[in-house]
């Protein structure tokens, strides 16, 4: 698939007769072939919600006017579009603080090619990842937090991310919470891992809270970030069996290997372009 | 879901340019509103399969003139078309021997409306489901199968179900070997549960023989029957963790479980028409 | 399993050296043949815990002299002891409201013989299930619950209980919530099923609060009843992917699955005597 | 867990009374504190197996006495055991071929402390992951393999582990099939993962076979190594569904996060001396 010029429209429009023979018309009559279409009605809100992706091999309108030649479409039907060209791949940065195994799985994955993204840089507030970050030939920003600093901190790192154009932001294991002005910057575009079930457990130390319930599973979840901690829509969770044999370390060991599995899940959504966000949920597209 | 009156339109096809809009340019035309379109494009085959659902409320096409009325596009697409009508509850009949725990499933699930169906016959090989069915007010078919009587008896069933105008048939533990005659008289209408995870352990006893191989998971599997046994496209799967301390009884219980869940699940996608065949394959979609 | 005239010891104690062999010696010393072992030690705590059956066939005390033989080690090692015989088949109540699926599965799991116990009633608040304990041939208390009557309710169902000499109590979706003074007569002896996977999601319309966030996994907990609400020690928990594509209606069906399941699993567990309750916990052996 | 001095002792023997009381005697009166005791009997074998750990503080028994000190219960009670002392932490070495996300995987559990073994070496019938050996300072051993040289490779690799004194090998992938007269050397210590739901789709390309077979689950299974292909005593299983969405490629994808997590929970289970095998089989205690 990473070969075919292929461009991905996402939708979201009030629901109405019409939207999606409107899309494939104008699909059609450029002459572009439908590789995948998905939609979704929100019922309780009429909401009407589409991914669809097209071979742009004898597509008759040039990459970078296909949005303006949709423009009219757009305001006769109210929709919010998105419009991406698969073979740019987006660019991220990874912030990481020490833990290190959601860096380690992403950054094989990346280089096996599971993950078909450009990774532009690795963030930490420790200096123990650099060498993981010069393996992979990565610029590593060691930028230590403090109460005092943090303001300050986060506008170098806003400035970084706006000079490499940074497109998306993977929290892999980052114990800072950042400000809603950063937030704000990167709406539905900071995926974070939290290692537990939410709503349980949100907040600081989830595997003691867990271990100290006396739960059966323990969870991880992968989620956009938002101004309210932990509170972000969800775009992928995953459990796994504990009991009272599992000691602190062995619910964190569990877990770890969730955490891998459902940050890397919700990252190859994202940058496949298959989620959508209303209402502070998710629509993920298989 | 029940109440709204809409179409559902299976369709197969080999890929091609055009086929999306040639079928919601067809709906937009008459005025149906699309509410749920879903599409798989299979590249080792170059197949298309789709699924598209719409409101017939204001559709302009009175319900039995709309396959008549695609001829011609089916044609010219050289299309597989099928069309239900959801308000028209597919008519099954349940066949059991005498493990009643699927039968059970099946009935409550459908008494409390989550498979809207219509249960028109029960038939068993054995007596001992007699009364479950008469609770349900339920014709009940005791027809004891013998070797030597199994052709006259497949007749007779034949004969019953054609009269009785059933759409397919759900195997809920029955423990005869249908043979190649019957199934192909409902050709991927008969869902049977096979009480393992295919193609591991096959044919008779699958408990014992996952409990001899010392599997770490027991499962099962739905799928529909074709004339190889236990060899039919796969619906649905599902396990659940055995270890050293589950005799073969707790492995059968364990499994019960498995089995009543898998093969709920494949009635309900199949009532929702949301299973297509191909290459001894299932699309099914969401 | 069901035939071997075996005893079952739970033991609590503060950990010490000898402990297990100060058990085994007194078994083997009085000719018991040890069936299944097995302990757990919260370092946490420095407390020791233990289920231990053994084979009564050639036992040289009889069983209602066991506890007292064992009452000097009892008091030497500050043990908590709890003694069974297995073929004394635990007496239960089920309490039940509208929603009957919990019940169904309960029973017919009851008569198949995986759940070894004496079903002695059902109670309900409603009259709906009638029939189906009347099915079973139990007696069925139909006790409406109102505010101003609640207390005078609760009297007279612990009257009833009483006099059943019931021993532990299935809350098999019974939705009223019961008074401190009622669950202090049945510590760890009053089995729930949460339809959440706890503690997210306690108190009132779980599937709707879950519906809401927005979670990718809908889950079921089962857990004994303590005089906080949902905050029990939870016995087990289950979770099953849900999608946008699942409406409200669908996370109810696939979690009244789980329910089904998670609660009869915790009933098995507890009338096997596998589970020992600590610091709002419970080990559950296998 | 990793400073306390303890022996683990396991035992297969016949089953008789008496077994548990003798080894919680000898521990008892040689002043050891039990930390961990689980066993296990097999009903249709009359087999009991157990595994005991205690503190060896204060024993009075120096480590190395310990078995010859056994040795008359040994005889008297015709017991098969095996004494580890925790401390001694077990020397493996690694075979992998091209693919290394088990590699990876499980140097970096190593790395973390999550696997208390030592890794004397890692063996490649290809060069591609001597870099990543390097990074983790460790021998590598390129050795390729070719029909007629392979047993003569296989010798060499014989002499070096045995030179390394290595107690088990882990299979990360190694896609050779090693001879009878290998295996034999190491009976019940040769770990191997299968990318597949054992016994469905033993031998090569498994993936391709589940993806051609069209199962909704896709599985791994890590298991000892037998003179017969992928027939060995099963460690360990897991799934992950899988739907007609998935390509081989996602197929594969899913599948290596399993192999992953089923190869290091087979590790760590056997450096804990958590598994027996016997009958073909394994008992795996929590």
């Amino acid at each position: 698939m990473g070969d075919v010029h292929s461009a991905i429209l996402l939708i979201c429009a009030p629901d109405k007769e019409g939207l999606v023979y409107t899309i494939t018309e104008f699909i059609y009559r450029h002459h572009g072939n439908i590789l995948h279409a998905e939609q979704h009605i929100d019922e309780t809100r009429n909401s009407f919600f589409m991914r669809i992706e097209w071979d742009l091999s004898n597509f008759t309108i040039p990459d970078d006017e296909i949005l303006s030649e949709l423009e009219p479409t757009r305001l006769s039907l109210n929709m919010d579009l998105k419009l991406y060209i698969r073979s740019h791949r987006p660019r991220t940065a990874i912030f990481v603080s020490r833990t290190d195994h959601c860096l380690v799985d992403l950054l094989y994955k990346w280089k096996n090619g599971d993950l078909p993204m450009q990774i532009v840089a690795v963030f930490s507030n420790h200096e123990s990842t650099k060498s993981l970050a010069d393996t992979f030939q990565l610029p590593f920003y060691y930028m230590p937090v403090f109460k005092e600093s943090k303001a300050q901190v986060e506008q170098a790192q806003l400035a970084i991310l706006s000079q490499l154009q940074v497109d998306f932001i993977i929290l892999a294991r980052y114990m800072q919470v950042l400000s809603p002005e950063f937030i704000l910057r990167y709406p539905s575009r900071i995926i974070n891992v939290h290692h537990s079930f939410l709503p349980a457990f949100s907040g600081a130390k989830p595997y003691e809270q867990a271990f100290s319930r006396g739960v059966k599973l323990v969870g991880s979840t992968a989620h956009y970030v938002t101004d309210v901690l932990d509170d972000g829509p969800i775009i992928g969770q995953q459990v796994m069996p504990v009991s009272h044999q599992d000691s602190l370390s062995e619910f964190i060991a569990k877990g770890q290997d969730l955490e891998k599995h459902v940050l890397s899940y919700a990252v190859k959504k994202h940058i496949e372009r298959k989620i959508l966000v209303f209402a502070n949920k998710t629509v993920v597209f298989d």
